[in-house]
């Protein structure tokens, strides 16, 4: 996982690896566009996901739609796009497929920042914890990331999170699950 | 279903039908707000479920966030209240549940004129057609609006409904389902 930095220092880590990771995401920041694109480009081409926000995804693609940022994203290297909309949730897309995990709402929104971090967090230590780079797990780690980050703005900075137990994150993992499924006939 | 029109004529809609309607939804707009909230209110304590968009609940209710905003709105009179959130989505309220339909991301939206209306019909149709006013089914009353609404952006005002087929809704609902389901273990 890495963290949102000069794209230069993201691909001095990826070369200092001996063996490739099996998976390797990367979070970036409208910062790095305007001053290192060149540079972010580089190492973008070698990770195989990336997570950033919907105006950053138009800023790296050109394109406004973000269906077609994602197609231009994945040309640029990598398989997975994340696309983080804040309160609006979360996109996945992947050869083809597109998973949107919702934000919950939230009665009060106390301190936003860390939420992306926090969910990249989660995001990253789920997919870690279950070694499954399918599809299909990676629409369970935007799940239990975007879980993550609704408990993040609950609190000033991390202090949230430092109280967070298992039995809070099951609890919350069911709210959105309340919040998303459904069972419609299609005949 | 109470298109959006002047609250004395939605309420003169209501005064006029002598058995009262198993369900009464009510589309409303700012302008009502503007010039003639005391009538809305009015006429929205006499229905059952109000649309309107993220604005306008905020607007309604003197409330920011949207949980709030719709507790307000649920004092008011209506059990169910769905918000619309444009290319974010729609929510839907009731007694404590909360149902998140996303929009689905489009590559090209050609023409945003008549998308809310076609949710109404959609989810006004969807209920009509089941007689079904259970939570369980006014959320899937949500998605099969987001789905006809999908399609109105597509073409020039109501152009994409004229050639609309069943094959197309049942093969849009099925995307609703790939986007948004997931299969997480809670334990």
């Amino acid at each position: 996982m890495l963290g949102n930095l000069h794209p230069l220092t993201q691909q001095s880590v990826l070369d200092q690896m001996s063996k490739k990771p099996k998976l390797a995401i990367l979070d970036t920041m409208n910062f790095w566009m305007d001053i290192a694109m060149d540079d972010l480009k580089a190492v973008i081409k070698n990770i195989d996901v990336i997570t950033i926000n919907d105006e950053e995804a138009r800023q790296l693609s050109g394109e406004y739609s973000l269906v077609n940022a994602a197609k231009k994203i994945h040309e640029m290297g990598p398989k997975y796009v994340v696309i983080k909309k804040g309160e609006h949730g979360a996109l996945l897309f992947s050869e083809g497929n597109m998973f949107y995990a919702p934000a919950l709402p939230l009665a009060e929104v106390f301190d936003p920042t860390g939420a992306g971090d926090t969910f990249a967090g989660g995001f990253a230590g789920y997919i870690a914890k279950t070694g499954n780079i399918s599809f299909e797990n990676m629409k369970k780690a935007v799940i239990y990331g975007s879980a993550l980050a609704s408990f993040c703005v609950e609190k000033f900075g991390t202090e949230r999170m430092l109280t967070l137990t298992d039995k809070e994150i099951f609890e919350r993992l069911q709210q959105f699950k309340d919040l998303t499924q459904f069972d419609i006939e299609i005949n």
